[in-house]
């Protein structure tokens, strides 16, 4: 099923009075204080979020899998789903595909339903944590840091697979996520893990067309659990930095350890032009993957002022490839979606209304009292109608939860569909 | 010095006009929701905190210390300082004693000044947790847990002690917080110190008035960093039946481990009509008491989200004492606290917002996308007009720190008191 | 295949000469400083853990599952390998079963079985973390606590079936572990799904033949990422309460947030005769489900020592339902289970050999060094001959895990099972 | 005082022949298992910890400190009480000043003093966490990263003093330990207060002498605590890297956010070069300094297995920096340092008992469980009488807790520095 423009313009019309006149009042209300209203608008507007594949179906624990009905079973109803929520929201723009669940079969055919949804093709995700069918070499003792060549060899090729799939697509990046670690200690060499892991890295950077960036992902732990080889931002960046500059390092929010600083990291990365991608989660206790902005809305604020400051400051990082990495247990997959879509334009609008000019001055004076003045009135400002302006403005829908549910669309999912089929993914 | 209520009037004077506008706008759309925004605002402007009379001054840590110009070193002054804050914000009207720091020389003269102010005395705090000048017993090794008698006797005493001086100033509770513990296995015995911890703890519920409520706090670590005496709202809860139906847990949000869920233990604990008091501050590690609402703003809301319910729903808990337990090293204590305020104002009016039947509805439809936008839409809201109107209603300041910086306070404060005072206090 | 004793005794040979050395050279030191060596031997033989009948195949992650070669893939399999185990370690004297993954399907060639290999039926386990095949209602979002009857009568009764089954096996007691919670804030009302949990254990414990115990395991997090029903030891000792004399405490050494103070709930537990079960197994981030003394041997020491002071002290406890809680992700599930049960003993005999007596004064006299000294000297002890020696005596192998490997055990069971079997379990 | 050579002698006559027994039957063992006894005495005899000139006296906490008698009050009693731990342990040989704690009045009456005590002046550490008495400028918002030049300015010179003040004694390090960071969010902004800091150990580094080295520690937090400039590894080594090829890492066991893997850190320091310095303490919670190995000694072991392993395999690191970084509050600081030291040289032994061969073999064939058993078998060793014999080569005490006991050491310190002397530090 696709979603008509007119379908979300009838939907917006009951709302669209009352949208008008929060918006005025908030836009003479931030004009007044100096903000560029149409500035954070557009800005707004621009800022596009890729969807992964494995995120549309329902998602599970080692406990089991409570599985959903209409799940998209086939890269094309994948992609559709992906135009669904861009429909409404205008923010996801762009699906990213993990090897091997999506190999196309018929790249044409799907570049013309992605085009034809307006959705582009983000970093493609290769998958060394899980043996293949008919694979030759087994991942259980690691794959790109493995004590055996063959093994690490088949997870290079498969990687230089994976750039040469997405290649095709459009792609311009790889994210390459390790499992790799070990479960005991003693299990691996450390020095020996991470030397191994460097130089298949740069094999594949070898590999890697040039304009694509590699983004290398790091994780405290999960599903080893005791080490992982790249376990936090100092180590990706050291073998970002081995690799070349169009090696970058990949945060995801939920990768860190308990009361990690996120927003520093994110923020000195930046400063030294080695921020290349995010993934968008939530968590309280690990790689939870909950909706995005659903427990520590204000964190992803703090991260937000970083990249703001850091797109604005230092022009030297590419331009970041932007993903929500979250799993649905207990909610309809495009809901949740939508919800974390919803507040990550929420965080990236608090973050725009920071007079960094003001902030840079209280800074200076050590008026920590005024700093924190200036971040807290940013973040209590509610921005909803910035929000749903901006989505008005696209062609969106004023309320896209809401829309998702007024115009029935997981039930038409499921007509379409049926009821038991299973998405590919985690 | 005093804040005068014509002062106050004075600096509300050029935001009026604009405050009534942001009120009238905000207030019409909440009715139009079906808010009961004038049933709000009466409850804000009913909601008081205490003010430790310990914050006043500057906090340091175990690496040193920042003092800080004008600081009370009297407890008339501690008073002034906490008559300031009320006079601004409306919502200070209490002070939380502690003992011996803040013995009164003259009981009816600092009831007095206390009442001039329209500041109440909530709960005294006692000190087992360091040792006195002339101290005869030592509590190196435990208070009310330590295996001498003589020591638990004199730790008894002096809660008896506290109890009869708050009892001259109208205290209704006594909070016992204690650093009992180890810091090595092996040092304490846990049976044998829990037990000793629970027959003081009878000892000193003997001595309580009829009409009085004894606070037991608990606290992972620190300052004994193997094992704490009680350790967990567990512990607490444990003791507090064992007392009797006056004795109540405390929960300060600092002293949990990582990544506690706060909210579920404030409700479990009102369910069985055993919280009697609560600590605000705020942390990112530990119990790094900083400002409330500056580092986890949506899980204080969460928290107050049970509260209200809790109030609603749980009558046979006692009036919470609410306090702010924070420290603050980097900032001027009074605009600290301040922000405090606001900050739980802020997370109560939001936390009045949630429709609790639509919300039981939802969760009882196991919606749970719906829950979440329920909670989101109370807290997304920009509450601030309705906390300002409540303290424009009650005389205070439309803004308490702006009015506190035009006034010029702490400088009238270096004026009468000399730079270098130092308040007691940790 | 079953281990015959004179294949262990053969591989006992070429070391007994070595041993006997070891263990007179120990056995002199230790009886010198006044341990009763013997004694500790017995206790030794008597102490018996339970093998979880889903810890005989290899474990997973929500990443994927790496299969073994030969794993069991019936009931009678799985006890065939606990006969292993036990015959190897004359430890493993007990198998916990879990319902409906190991439904006997004729009881008495099942107990016939477990007789012959000298095992036991240990608590069993109700399983309503998942949803069965034709189950009418679903656990999706909870089940004893679920806010739907209907859902929560299916649960009781599965409990009451699971009981049933047990009392045909011989087993004393029901293991009740809830992944009951919420993934995001608001979705539960805690006061609700609490009431609804002890109304259901209620109904539960009415069903508990006299000389059974219910045991009711708590923990933080996972597979609910923001709240479980049963957060921790306070909640689980409240709801024990709730029920009877029957009802108990399960410990699980994973179910905790970091930094825990485990041995402290333990003893608090003992105290209280609460504690009626418990679960071992090691981690460093959370419920990681490694080796049993793989990460923090001392922690396992020092809750070891509770232990067997408890039992010392503390008469009114139940006899502990001792189990392996532990899952193999990159490990033969056999010998992953000979080094936890390893490391068991190991703990159990080093805190057998703490001179309770003398630590004791020195705790009586703050002589917090020396309270360290009595610990360390105990655990610094290599008390492995004195493993040795148990087992030997009763029968089984001086060193398991090398008359598992000279016996070939995996190879035989691959030859009799195929390579490709799956064990039910996680 | 000092302890004299035949006071030791004598307190170990008494345990000569146990003592020998012990080792003879351990050096048997060991040898027959392919281990080099000798070889492992003589590095246990070389190896040398220095002890922090602040660790002599008693620790407190922010809420208060309880002292200890017969303090020492003076540099020259702060070395004679590191003089006597050496003489009872030999491996203290070596203290470690901070500066302005611990400046000299008379250097070459302080040089003989440690020159007869065969006592090294190890990195001396520089202070700009607080405020000297008549300062001018004001480290409450930070030293090298501060915003402004004057203050950056006071302590880079500080900084230079210091190692003027260390070259006149001997070192050959600089510790650099910056409580630099933010209580709030927006106080301060991290790239600016990065790049100052860089800056800033640049001017450092310029003055430091061709032989010697800059250690920079890191911490996630405390004092700070909402951000701290150097707040891990990784910034750490950034900042090394800037510096140039004398500054290193320097790794202190307390700063590391919950859970974090240790070792690996300390791994990959070593194969990068980049490993300078380590301080020893343990924790439970945060940075506790608590007792080395009084928490988690297999952590430690497992720390110094890749101690171990880079001093053999990666020989561009310096000769590290080792040193107790302790506080003691409920210990007499001279025994809680003759426990830590002992920890260490446990660990140490145990490290240097694993056969590296036999266990990269198993790594390499993925035999995790003999991986496992290779490491537990050498932690598992009782290898007291090793550490007790190369202390007795050296002219140390077989047991120096007891030695220092029943020499009655601090009696002796009490009569001749009185009750109530108060050492500096924190």
């Amino acid at each position: 099923m696709k979603i008509e423009q007119n379908h979300i313009q009838d939907s917006n019309k009951k709302s669209l009075q009352s949208h008008q006149e929060q918006f005025d009042f908030l836009s003479n209300n931030l004009s007044k204080k100096g903000a560029d209203v149409q500035g954070i608008i557009n800005k707004l507007k621009d800022f596009q979020v890729a969807i992964p594949s494995w995120a549309l179906g329902a998602g599970g624990t080692r406990f089991g899998r409570f599985s959903f009905y209409g799940e998209p079973s086939s890269l094309e109803q994948k992609i559709q789903d992906v135009g669904i929520l861009h429909a409404l929201t205008q923010t996801a723009g762009a699906v990213s595909l993990h090897i091997p669940w999506d190999i196309p079969q018929d790249y044409a055919a799907i570049k013309e339903i992605a085009n034809g949804l307006d959705i582009k093709f983000d970093a493609v995700n290769s998958n060394t944590f899980q043996d293949q069918k008919d694979a030759k070499e087994t991942y259980k003792y690691g794959s790109l840091s493995n004590t055996s060549e063959a093994v690490r060899q088949q997870a290079i090729q498969h990687n230089l697979d994976v750039i040469n799939i997405g290649d095709k697509l459009g792609s311009k990046s790889l994210t390459v996520w390790l499992a790799d670690g070990s479960c005991f200690p003693g299990q691996n060499n450390f020095q020996t893990a991470l030397q191994n892991t460097e130089n298949s890295l740069k094999e594949i950077y070898k590999g890697l067309p040039n304009d694509w960036s590699m983004l290398i992902e790091y994780k405290p732990y999960e599903p080893n659990f005791y080490s992982t080889v790249i376990q936090d931002w100092g180590t990706s960046f050291m073998l970002a930095n081995a690799c070349g500059e169009k090696a970058y390092s990949l945060v995801d929010l939920g990768h860190h350890l308990p009361n990690s600083n996120i927003e520093q990291i994110v923020s000195i990365l930046m400063s030294k032009a080695k921020l290349g991608g995010f993934h968008f989660n939530d968590s309280k206790y690990g790689d939870d993957d909950l909706t995005v902005g659903s427990i520590k809305p204000y964190a992803l604020f703090l991260i937000f002022n970083e990249l703001v400051y850091g797109m604005q400051n230092n022009p030297n990082n590419p331009d970041l490839a932007w993903m929500i990495d979250a799993s649905h247990n207990v909610k309809d997959p495009l809901e949740d979606l939508i919800q974390s879509l919803e507040a990550i334009q929420e965080a990236y609008a608090k973050a725009l209304l920071i007079d960094q000019a003001e902030l840079k001055a209280a800074q200076l004076n050590n008026d920590v009292v005024k700093c924190q003045e200036i971040l807290q009135d940013a973040y209590r400002t509610d921005v909803r109608p910035l929000l749903a302006e901006a989505r008005l403005k696209a062609g969106g829908a004023l309320s896209p939860i809401n829309a998702y549910r007024s115009l029935d669309v997981r039930n038409q999912l499921i007509d379409e569909r049926g009821k038991h089929t299973v998405a590919t993914g985690l």
